[in-house]
């Protein structure tokens, strides 16, 4: 039984507008049973800086609202896939013996993603079941008939030869692309990989040039292999980036540690500049004027497979660091840390992983852009998406209700005022757009981006890495020429 | 909340496995707080006979749940958007006030679903957040946060010239291919038609030939008009068969009129043949043993846009007449009604709005063939859907729990008893399979199928069809030669 009591409040709040106190059915934790939640009455007007109507405040009620877990996993609880130390000799002996099935670079993160609970309840690649229910419906029905929000089917492909070699095996052992075994699948089930209805499916088109598809699903083999995943050990990369790989669990305790009654997240596979800072610092102060005390941001990077024109991930966390350095954002009140999923590029569909993810993670507000994991059509003149799909799909999503979700206000560059702020419709002429493409012609230019675009250390990092980036190429062009 | 208790049962039941009865969260009816919920547990067996796990029945507690409507209609109340008599008058004089949209043939039959309730909760053209939630998730979300189930988009589509006609008026008048007034559109939404993504997204795939995308989408404007419907009287076609045509409250009307404690569907667009036939009465013949006293055969023709090789639906009309004259099915038992929906051949997409419309009309058994609504591959060579998927995506359908899925057993030709039985792998050799290409193809040539394939007056009527039909492509072929 679901009781809602709704509050209207009094402090302005630019982006939300109804609070409600709800007994949660699927709550399974004992210290509570109960959820703040904030739900956002998209309006969609045409301006686009206030996509959501005005009011609220919660002072009041606030104090009896702060809890040490700001948002149940989904599920109730994160899944944890790695064996434990004591188990792991057996088990790695264990999966010696069964049938191996080859994992790409790409299969790995999304192991990793499986085994941190990034997912959960997923507790392995998708069976059929699973399967049908991610393509068709974006969501999973969990055993206690909730629902919870699922949009990008996760699963592992295999060609004819090994399907052959598995057998009538119930449970294989996966090996890494270092060769070493890495994780035992267990009651496996091995179902067709109809790849056109998947892409179709999944990205809305089947226009040559996806990323994800291009490098992931057409070479794959025509089989998909489901079943419930065991890590031997916790997956390193071992790029001096692993410190900044926090599972959903360790992010927890950290939000937990600092005592945060709110977090907010922010997803990126970009650098960051001054139009972001504004927003998520803009973000914090309407936290804080809704009457919570610590509002901690996650500065939430991407850090699996994306597209080869976008800025690899040691250059963007140097970048993100020299923000933080920068004081730009507050170190204090920022956790960066790394989302470890590959990139799909799909639109409104990957929008509603991005959030599930985080609320695996304890995030209770996520910040969601103008179109979200969008781009440009691969064929056509145009942007994949409707721009404005994704906040529309993500306010939408099934699973995804205990989610407070903040669409982003678009920044623009301010040629009066000479800084990055948010755009004004009334004086629109007065605004400079800087794209990504425009920003990375600055940067291989070596020509400077109008003053306070981004902070002068985050800057240096792009700077550098397209100076390297056009020397690389430059030798490359002369190798092939020489050879 | 949610009160569930199982009952295991003692009689025999081949297709169904549990028994729940249910207090139901979003039940409006006054006069039960409580339905009979029979839920399929799929096994996907191998074998094609046995898909569901034997087991169950119902005496000791049949008599308290026999109601005189079956299933709740989604949303509560059977959708009605006819205009009062009463208001016609002037209801019309203000239609002819508005800016006017023109509607095909088929942009007509949906307004008939509309209208009649099929859709229900659904009361006019798909504004955009309908439309997305249809195509991301297939199922709407009600005002009250219960989920209803709606896999296809139910749109209007205008061109340019018609957007820019309707400027900012908030009303329209929709006028049938007949050029007269049909109906009203209000407080409507207009917003981009994305064809592409629409057609990944409900058949996963954009292969070029599928009928309902080459004689609908394609043809169709770059927008959509969503809006709030009214009819200023109930559509007819005059074709002789709209005696058949019952809405959904016309059809519960002659449910309660002869007392059906169960109603089961079944959709189809193709003749009846004994295989079909054999199928039905042995439904009926488990239902009874189940404990229900009168079980009622809704056979239910779609009636809407069907592809060019199709069998026409005044054909298939007669064909189903003789199927009940020459006492294949029984007429006490039996409703002939037709369904007006137009097909779209987007298999598990479409399966889940064919059973919805059902459930909406009052049938709370749906009988689910193999690959329904499915069609072979427009460009390659296999089915365009895996022919499990139907039944698998149907089962997991939200919105549609409520409902109970009877799988279609596999009917052939037993070459050895000569007459259609529920297929025997064991003896597989001794059947033989009579698609509908194999079908068409002995009329075609006035060969006769197999005795006991069809009934004789029924197999007549195709035969006369494709006799004709040959006629007149000579007649035309001999006026092209000659012109």
């Amino acid at each position: 039984m679901s009781l809602t009591i709704k509050v209207h409040l009094a402090t302005h709040f630019n982006d939300l507008n109804i609070i409600q106190y709800q007994t949660n059915r699927h709550n399974r934790r004992k210290f509570t049973n109960y959820d703040l939640k904030i739900r956002p009455r998209p309006i969609y007007s045409s301006s686009p800086l206030t996509v959501y109507r005005p009011k609220m405040n919660v002072d009041s009620v606030r104090s009896s609202v702060i809890k040490s877990s700001l948002i149940e996993p989904d599920g109730g609880v994160v899944v944890d896939l790695v064996v434990p130390e004591s188990e792991r000799e057996l088990k790695t002996e264990e999966a010696e013996s069964m049938p191996r099935v080859n994992l790409t670079n790409i299969d790995l993160e999304w192991v990793q993603v499986i085994s941190e609970g990034w997912a959960s309840p997923l507790k392995g690649f998708m069976r059929e079941n699973e399967y049908l229910q991610s393509l068709h419906f974006n969501c999973l029905k969990t055993k206690d008939g909730s629902i919870v929000n699922m949009s990008l089917p996760i699963v592992l492909a295999i060609d004819d030869e090994t399907k052959e070699r598995i057998g009538s095996s119930t449970n294989v052992g996966l090996v890494g692309p270092g060769g070493d075994l890495i994780g035992i699948l267990r009651s496996i089930e091995i179902y067709k990989h109809n790849k056109e209805e998947r892409i179709a499916r999944t990205w809305g088109t089947t226009a040559p040039g996806l990323p994800y598809v291009d490098e992931v699903i057409t070479p794959a083999g025509n089989w998909l292999i489901g079943g419930d995943l065991e890590v031997l050990k916790p997956i390193k990369y071992n790029d001096g980036l692993d410190h900044y790989r926090l599972s959903p669990q360790q992010l927890r305790n950290e939000f937990d540690r600092r005592q945060a009654d709110a977090v907010f997240a922010f997803q990126l596979r970009n650098p960051v500049h001054n139009g972001h800072a504004l927003l998520m610092n803009d973000t914090r102060r309407r936290l804080l004027e809704m009457g919570f005390k610590n509002p901690i941001l996650l500065l939430h990077p991407l850090g699996g497979f994306t597209k080869a024109d976008d800025v690899p991930l040691d250059v963007r966390m140097e970048q993100h660091s020299k923000v933080l350095e920068d004081g730009v954002l507050d170190p204090k009140t920022t956790i960066v840390s790394i989302f470890p999923s590959p990139m799909h590029y799909a639109g409104p569909t990957e929008v509603q992983w991005h959030a599930k993810a985080r609320v695996n993670a304890g995030a209770n507000f996520y910040i969601v852009g103008r179109d979200p994991a969008g781009m440009g059509h691969p064929t056509e003149k145009r942007d994949l998406y409707d721009p404005d799909h994704g906040k529309k799909v993500l306010s939408m999503a099934p699973g995804l209700e205990k989610l407070n979700i903040l669409p982003f206000r678009v920044a623009a560059y301010d040629t009066v005022e000479k800084k990055m702020a948010f755009f004004n419709p009334s004086r629109a002429k007065e605004f400079l757009f800087i794209s990504g493409t425009k920003m990375r012609a600055y940067a291989k230019t070596g020509e400077n981006p109008p003053d306070g675009f981004m902070c002068p250390g985050g800057w240096k990092v792009l700077v550098n890495y397209y100076k390297n980036l056009q020397s690389e190429e430059a030798t490359e062009q002369a190798a092939v020429l020489a050879s």
